[in-house]
């Protein structure tokens, strides 16, 4: 590549958007998909249903602890697909860069892209980059898309939230959120908070394997748990009780919320995920999700009750009972 | 709406997040694939193999002449599916926003899309916002993607051009370009050039209809016929002939073209295909062509020659002969 930096001429479509093409892009993610070099990939969905999300990502800094823009990019819309019960099979990927980003990140960037879709065993099939003039964008912005096969047997939804079922919560939060904040800020935490952030799809796909009974699955993202439960309850006219010391929060995250401010309820995951299901199949559900490597920290949190007030209410460690909102104004911009 | 302009929150997934959904994105988009509010649409692809795109908007000015950066991003997509042969269905559509972006601006581009999908018979089921601080992002930025049902008996492909083909532009060329520049550098021409931004799909579905012998479609977006021209003689390794006199160019884009130092046969167009196929085949194509709304200009302009070169030659309207590159450097940045 004869240039170190993006130019306005690597988005022109001509000569040099080719070269990046060939001499960046193909090489890292090169497949027969995108090798065609034509202006859809050609896939094959599948029988029956589809699954079908996008996600745009903008997060600043670009690269933080256990992380970066393109595993984020790649996780959220793998995992946008894989809470819906679907199998997540393609991804597209269009970039925004702005001029002068320097190419040996796009390349650890593009490169991370594609070691999280191998792991996630989706296909990076389709792409597009544009390149504004500096000042017009801040260094990096990725919109993903994707399409995962549907399970026809397993109607997930969030509208599906029933009475009696148990919420399950997979891991500790408010990792990303705080993995980010801490970054940025350039606090010196004597721990480092790594994101949460990867692909759920593995995880789901053993849940679903054990039991037909799961109502719900949500991967609890901008907002934190709290906003999710607020979604779920409202979609189902239902109310959650969520035990406060039943939430995992670890010691580092719940730390650098005290010290800034934060309530790690509503801190953004990039790696959990929420399920209610029936509550005699929770137990069987636990153990398959702790057999898993991004569940095994997962636990019964919360249960769905039968008021119908469509609320969120906290159940706190003094014993207390409050109702827990969803997030109102913007904790953090650009988490994601 | 209790806000004019975009706020911080708009995109933390909160409240503010969930009324701008609900007063703004579902109020005009509003379908039974999005009003699921879950993370994923769920959609049914059809038999067989489908097509997967997305493509990236950045235009600056966003509203121009013939149309606006919501328009723009729905034709991009649709005719990138239109384009394999593919029948379009299904949207995604993901907003970069910049904090303080007016909602009456966005309100008007998402009613754009609404109308450009109306007019692709395409619906757009998913989508997602995200918000970025004061100078982060310049005004607002559209990623789409888009699934199609592929038409199994059609392979189109550029790599399929073939010794013989006549080449056929299915109207001018150089107005979305030349639209954007004159209108960005606020000239004061005589006569406005009207963007020819436009879904494609109607039109590659009669061309479609009409013949089993079309080897290529591809639209002449960034770098222009030129550019595209180059790409197919490449893939396919042919050489491409194009008589200058005979590829369709406006008054108005000649005279702006001249007076800008650009040449129309390197200017964007967001609505004019190129396609290869049998010389026999041409008469009959070119008549359904101009049968329907965005061809009714269509010409052959040229033919595929059997040198085996990879080049695309000019044949001027002087009577000379000289190779007609592919476009190096960026002419227009943020022309989509």
């Amino acid at each position: 590549m004869m240039h170190e930096n993006i130019t306005l001429a690597h988005g022109g479509g001509g000569r040099l958007s080719r070269q990046l093409t060939e001499e960046l892009f193909l090489p890292i993610l090169g497949n027969r998909y995108l090798l065609q070099l034509n202006d859809s990939a050609v896939v094959e969905p599948g029988e029956g249903a589809a699954a079908f999300t996008t996600d745009a990502f903008v997060v600043d800094p670009v690269f933080f602890p256990g992380g970066d823009i393109g595993r984020l990019a790649v996780c959220g819309t793998v995992n946008d697909l894989a809470v819906m019960g679907a199998l997540p099979r393609y991804l597209s990927a269009a970039f925004i860069l702005e001029e002068g980003y320097p190419l040996a990140d796009l390349r650890r960037i593009v490169r991370s892209m594609k070691d999280t879709a191998d792991e996630a065993e989706v296909t990076i099939v389709t792409g597009d980059t544009k390149v504004v003039p500096r000042g017009a964008a801040d260094s990096i912005f990725i919109t993903t898309a994707g399409i995962g096969y549907m399970n026809p047997g397993m109607p997930v939804s969030a509208g599906r939230a029933h009475p009696g079922d148990a919420v399950i919560i997979s891991g500790p939060v408010g990792r990303h959120g705080m993995a980010i904040m801490t970054s940025r800020e350039g606090l010196g935490f004597s721990s480092t908070i790594e994101s949460d952030v990867a692909p759920l799809n593995r995880l789901t796909a053993a849940m679903l394997e054990v039991t037909g009974d799961i109502h719900v699955m949500r991967d609890a993202t901008r907002g934190g748990l709290a906003t999710v439960l607020n979604e779920i309850a409202s979609q189902a006219a239902c109310d959650i009780i969520l035990e406060e010391r039943s939430v995992p929060v670890t010691e580092a995250v719940r730390g650098a919320c005290e010290l800034l401010g934060f309530d790690p309820l509503y801190v953004a995951n990039e790696g959990v995920l929420v399920a209610c299901a029936a509550a005699d199949a929770a137990g069987a559900l636990l153990e398959a999700m702790r057999g898993q490597t991004y569940g095994t920290e997962a636990v019964i949190a919360g249960r769905v009750g039968n008021s119908g007030s469509g609320r969120v209410v906290l159940e706190t460690e003094m014993g207390s009972r409050r109702v827990l909102d969803m997030l109102s104004g913007e904790q953090l911009p650009r988490i994601c």
